[in-house]
This record gives structure tokens, sequence and C-alpha cells, in this order.
């Protein structure tokens, strides 16, 4: 299997660039275009557990938008053959001392890039 | 890409339980075995950031063998063809209140299925 094929690693970076900019902007529309629409994705946040697309839906709906800025750094992206990826990154919000950390499991449909498992917390 | 081909959920659930063993009983070769021997695997842990197997390795090795046990609940175990897989879970030790969460992602190898990126973080 590949690991980090140049064309699949483009991909999939212009995806999660583009799932970045929906979050800092509360772009909800993308965000949920960007999870996979499926019973079986999962979404650990820092303060929820949501299981299945339509949780992590209405989470997104409810969500105030502000205070969503964030810088993120340390940031890991790697392709494994042509279809799954994973996507790990540090970040650090304002006025926040603690450091984050998200963690992404990506795959390919039909549709496009998908993220079908995805856990955020803050490190202890 | 068929979703939770039996026969490769099996063989996920099975590496899933042994890893699972090896973590409450601090069984470190198993637990070394299991994460995927590469400058990519990555480790977020409660309380630190593993970048890369050799930095997991260290940290096994160094890591406290007591207060490890726990109890698992709503585990979900997801294939994606027959040669990826996530692996998420909630769990509780004994005298803490909080609930923990685990996610991995795992691999196929010609070695057996492999950990790739994994995060694990109490619930704030």
């Amino acid at each position: 299997m590949e690991i980090n094929d140049p064309e699949t690693l483009a991909e999939v970076a212009a995806a999660f660039a583009r799932y970045e900019t929906a979050l800092v902007t509360n772009d909800v529309p993308v965000l949920d275009e960007l999870f996979w629409d499926s019973p079986h994705t999962l979404r650990f946040g820092v303060g929820e557990n949501l299981y299945g697309y339509a949780e992590i839906r209405e989470f997104r709906a409810a969500r105030p938008s502000a205070g969503l800025a964030r810088e993120i750094f340390n940031t890991v992206i790697t392709t494994y053959g042509r279809d799954f990826a994973t996507a790990n990154t540090e970040f650090r919000r304002e006025g926040s001392a603690k450091t984050g950390r998200q963690s992404q499991t990506w795959m390919r449909t039909p549709g496009g890039w998908r993220v079908v498992s995805a856990h955020v917390s803050l490190l202890g």
C-alpha cells in the first residue's frame, strides 16, 4: 500500500483545508458535507460524544458561532493507498491556555473525501 | 467499498480485543507490536502528544503499570473495504468520575492489523 502518494495527499490536504476554513467561519453546510452521511460516522468532541451523522449534524446546527477562531500547528496528514487518510493537528484558541488536538479519519467516497471518524480534545 | 465485511470486521475485532487485554495488563511487547512501526504513526494521549513509532514505544516503556484497569462500553468498530478500519470506544477507570474516549485507525499490513493513528482523551 503506497503511503503518501502525492496526488492523494494533495486531495486530502485540500479537503482538510476546506474543513478548517468551514470550521472557523462556522460554514455549517460545508461541515455537514465533509462528514460521511452514515450511521457509522462518529465524532468525539471536547464536551460531547456523537454517534451517527444525524447527531453530528444536529450538534453543528445548534453550535454557537462565536469563538471558533483558532491557530493550527503540527498538522500531519498521511494517506494509505488512494482511498484512506488520517489528518491530525494540534490547535490553540485565543484566550485558552490549553492545547487542542483534532484527529480525523478520511475516506474517498463517490462524492469526494469524507470524515468517517473524528476526535477532538484538550491536552490534559 | 464494502462497509463491515463480516470477515474483516472479525479480524479487526480480534486485534482490538488483543490490544485491550495488552493495555490493561501492560503487556508492552504486544502494545508495541500492534502499533504501526513507522515515523507516520501518531498517538495523542490524555496527557501527551506522541509523533512517530519511536516516541510511542518510549512512552510505553516508561509508563507505570498500576491503575490501567478499565471498563469499556459503546465500542464501535467499522471496516471500510478489506484493509482499513476505525475502532472507537468509551471507557471508565476505577476511581475516576470522567468518561474516557479512545479512537484508533487500523490498517492491514503484511504482518497483520496495526494502529496507524490513535487519540485518547477524557470527556471535558
